[in-house]
């Protein structure tokens, strides 16, 4: 199996003008299409209908190629997408691939691969609860077997995007959350990337469950990544690793953000990366990034490095949409690059106040000592 | 004589407690205080009043201590706000203050100078016209001749800060300007720009005159920040820079930042300030930061580095909020320091797109290599 | 003929699913719709994208029952639709059909007739000028037209939708406009209602032309209700009169409002239409209410009945959704219906600093000495 | 005694300018003044600093007529600042004075009476609970007895403005309370109006308790409004009713708002103070107006009077914005006024999913049959 991932930079949440020249053009072909990761130009709060907007331009899309029905499509392809592009970020979307080469892998050396999972239907009275914890780990167990990863090291992102509920939604489920709209959104995000702790096993030490969601912060995932939107019914899930199995020149590696000015753990993962920061990644190397995905949150104590920070008390700027365009300039900064997957509420992906990063390169003519 | 600079946190834009406490103490005395600039809580706009909030906190604290009237206070000490402290921004203000030290400076080694000015009042009708430039290049001059600098190299900031004017007070001047407030400001900053530019004859090539305010983005300052806020009916003037007449271990420097992703642009900074980044400035040589000033905008091409940004089509956060909360945070996670003087609206303030910094640092404790 | 009006309350812009059983059952027949008008989620700006995730959505269902293209069907059917619902507003559309009932109306009384007509393509340099104006207008003779109405008395109601533009269509445009996306969207509405007026010779006296664009706020149209967006290429006109070619039971009727504060004006309305308020009207007249329409704008003199208002000074709410909000509120609280297509930017629709008020009611079981 | 009721626009949060003529000419005497209550240009959420700038700028201005002290000042007036004036709102604020005449009462009509009380300092942990509801209810009573008024149904409107607490002092609290600075304003809201109902004996049916807080919204009161503000660190009262120990030719009555869009009860009380309105109060009765306070609340359920609003959906305008927007507006549409107290955050203040209002009015003049 070789993976390959292709980023088209939009004008609007529905323009897919590009990848449909790349599908009548023959660079992407619509059946090999596993997954589609991108930002978009809304808030990335209850009331960002972007998201919605690209799913249905999309699979429209797709219909027209492949023939398939809305169903067919959503059923095969996880269409993760989270609103915000505050201050340099690009609206884009990331179209993974996945292609059998015929011959298994010869290569020793491990490429990227990818598999996806979906949850069943979850109910506003699931989120932040056991029901969804296992849900998104079974979902996590199977996308890892579709990509053939066997150890949870070799897992370097779990993406995933659950359900998320306006008031109506709220107000007649049964049992009725306590939380509206907003908060249920983080009891979603803490919740999945619980369930992907469980899956992969990340602490061994602890019995992952419910009691831990929003309340213990020390529990956490280093390769979730969880965004939520009221778009979906479902959890769906995009899993990327290293695998023997996979051949190909692309690569992923990732990396804890201890907090919000933890410009060192960008530099540390573009160096491994061979990509060559000094400490800003010089074009020609920033031309071998094919995706970048980071997670970033307001700390919740108020301050950063001892000094206060203003996020939590906004009213009006929301908190997610601060700390997206902070530490999105931070890693565009590094990766030279504004194309980026970054999403906020970081709850228990990553250090508490922090997160995490993982980016996806081309080994292709990096230099030799990299 | 002697600068010096002393920095304070803010709870509340009314926040004037910490340096109560230190005046009290002996370690700020207020008949020192040649300036205070600060970044307060609001938005940076029009209706941004948490500028004169501050302004009359700290006017009523001084006028308790040194007897002095309002009137008296306010045409000495230029009291400089910019509001906005997005992402992982600090509120705070920078109290400077300039002591006679009763002997001529014996160093060979030059020293943070500072020298203030003011300039009669402006009407909304001067604002972006030959008026506002010559008010604010005499200006200008004043606060360089006090600072005792003779020649424009060896000046490293021009911070100013010219008259805003809400609605009302557009509609009832004469003759009328044709723009609404908002973009009023942006003539303001502009053409204090260009009147700090005629002022240190930054380019010889040019006549600085009218027509270049927001017409020929290729003129620009390299020194100059400016701030423009209703607070204020007069132009004021904070001018900094290095002279061997002056004494103390503080000094100044300063670089442009090429466009809103120029994060070497910090870095090199820092290093030639002796602060070691890697790519992050170490705690310890953090410490020595005393103050850094920053300009920002974003790019009114659409895009940065051929990606397209969308700060300038959203209607719901202004580009200003946008661009202080990226560049900020590129600043501040090089410099390991989040109270920072931020300040959007860049225009003719460093290269189209781009911007400057300048960073006080206090060199005692400095590695002897740096 | 018979024109029919349905309202769809929607939980999303992309929320299709009542009209989709409303054609299953037979009571919205699809080839009979001529006109989609709606208000959505979004912040009715530059960066409002769920007018087009409305009209995608409605496209694809649309596609799904006639069978007809994407293109046919965007030929064919003005969708307007406008964003903003802010406090008491519901997010609904309202599909306008248009039935051939065989024979001639006998009656002697006129009811609802409307028509539709399209321009060709404008580019960001026509928008605000002559091309656009007569454009317009030359659209709105060819819905007068359609509509079977000889007379501009009997036209109570043309709801214009224009192009607008991001920035990086009018940095491309030649020649480029002068203003960013904001205000040229301003520009598009004021030109707009100049075609109206020019097309039903409102003013017989003043030959309308582009000096008049947000040039002359004395001059302005009575009947005109632009809206921008920039998922429009051409400017799409929705006539609605009265006119004895027509039969049923609908009819329109209209009022001009002179300020934000006008109450009278929507009550004068709804006593002119039958609809008895009392203030408010009760709720078995309010079911008589098909579809309201009302244009309003913050005064731009920034006071209100001598009392002053914030709305232009304020740069954390766009002074459209602020009027929206509050001029909503007084129509939905005299009409006792939240679902109205409530519109800001009423650059020359209606007085300065006012605007205009449509309502369309069924007339049947109107109390008889409404 | 008698008091009287002057009412002054501010075109900032600083302006004082009115007030400082007024003392000045002799028409407000400043040892008279009993309370402050007004609408500030803020957002009235938790980073809203203008209503601690103009509490700072009226101390300002009164010690300097006065000779009294900061403290001394605060410890006599309340000063009762709502931040929010959306839409056709006008930042303005209300001076209430109480002058003893001398004589009793002779008149058998009551007239307008007034009381004012404090609270202790109240800490993070106590907001919402039984320590806030009692400190509330007792300077209630306190209030109460000031103003002379014996009967629970004399007293039309008690203003109350509670603490609130940011981030930081939220975290520092001992217990420390669960939620975050927006909700725990809530909480406060919440339990102040209880704390009137216990004072006033509201509901004789039932044992009001902190169980109720924000947990029974069938248990309201009809005459509290309750603000909260972090410039507060006391509860401060403000009582309005009717007594015949007062003697003027002002009075206040109040009315109940079933929900957002009860224009029939603006109404209803506009006649009864003799306004005549059809539905809007003619010019020369608007000029009897003296003051008009109102609460209202985004209904909790999602739904105005069967529709849909998106008000607690939004992550752009939060709900408190958009529904004292929307009722302001109405308001100001039959009182044909924009000077009014309108706040947001009804919790148990009137109806659930409407609010109260009261108007002061001048009687003099008024038509004799009204």
């Amino acid at each position: 199996m070789r993976a390959d991932v292709h980023r088209f930079v939009i004008a609007t949440p529905g323009d897919v003008a590009a990848l449909d020249r790349a599908i009548c053009s023959g660079q992407v072909n619509p059946r090999e299409i596993v997954a589609v990761i991108g930002k978009t130009h809304g808030n990335g709060l209850v009331n960002d209908y972007t998201r919605g907007y690209l799913t249905l331009a999309l699979s429209s899309l797709l219909m027209k190629h492949t023939g398939e029905t809305t169903e067919e499509i959503t059923r095969r392809i996880p269409f993760i997408f989270s609103g915000g592009v505050e201050g340099v970020l690009t609206p884009h979307f990331t179209v993974i691939t996945s292609t059998s080469d015929g011959a298994p892998n010869k290569s020793d050396q491990p490429s990227l691969a990818v598999g996806v999972g979906f949850s069943e239907r979850l109910s506003p009275a699931d989120i932040g609860r056991e029901a969804q914890i296992e849900a998104t780990a079974d979902a996590v167990r199977r996308a890892m077997a579709r990509a053939g990863i066997a150890k949870s090291a070799d897992v370097h992102l779990v993406q995933v995007k659950c359900p998320a509920f306006a008031l109506e939604a709220i107000r007649s489920a049964k049992p009725q959350p306590k939380v509206g709209p907003s908060q249920l959104m983080a009891y979603g995000r803490a919740a999945g990337a619980l369930g992907v702790m469980r899956a992969l096993n990340e602490r061994p030490d602890v019995h992952i469950n419910e009691t831990q969601v929003l309340g213990d912060f020390g529990i956490f995932s280093n390769v979730a990544s969880v965004s939520a939107g009221i778009e979906m019914s479902a959890t769906e899930v995009v899993l990327f690793g290293m695998s023997q199995g996979w051949s190909g020149s692309l690569a992923i590696d990732h990396e804890p953000l201890k907090d919000a000015l933890d410009i060192n753990g960008f530099y540390a993962l573009a160096k491994r990366l061979g990509l060559s920061p000094q400490p800003q990644v010089a074009r020609h190397d920033a031309a071998r990034i094919r995706a970048a995905f980071v997670k970033c949150e307001a700390d919740r104590s108020g301050r950063i490095r001892g000094k206060p920070h203003t996020m939590l008390n906004d009213g009006d700027i929301d908190q997610q949409r601060h700390i997206r365009g902070a530490v999105g300039a931070i890693a565009a900064s590094i990766l030279n690059d504004t194309a980026l997957f970054v999403s906020g509420g970081a709850e228990q992906q990553g250090p508490d106040g922090g997160g995490l990063v993982a980016v996806i390169v081309d080994r292709t003519g990096a230099a030799a000592g990299a």
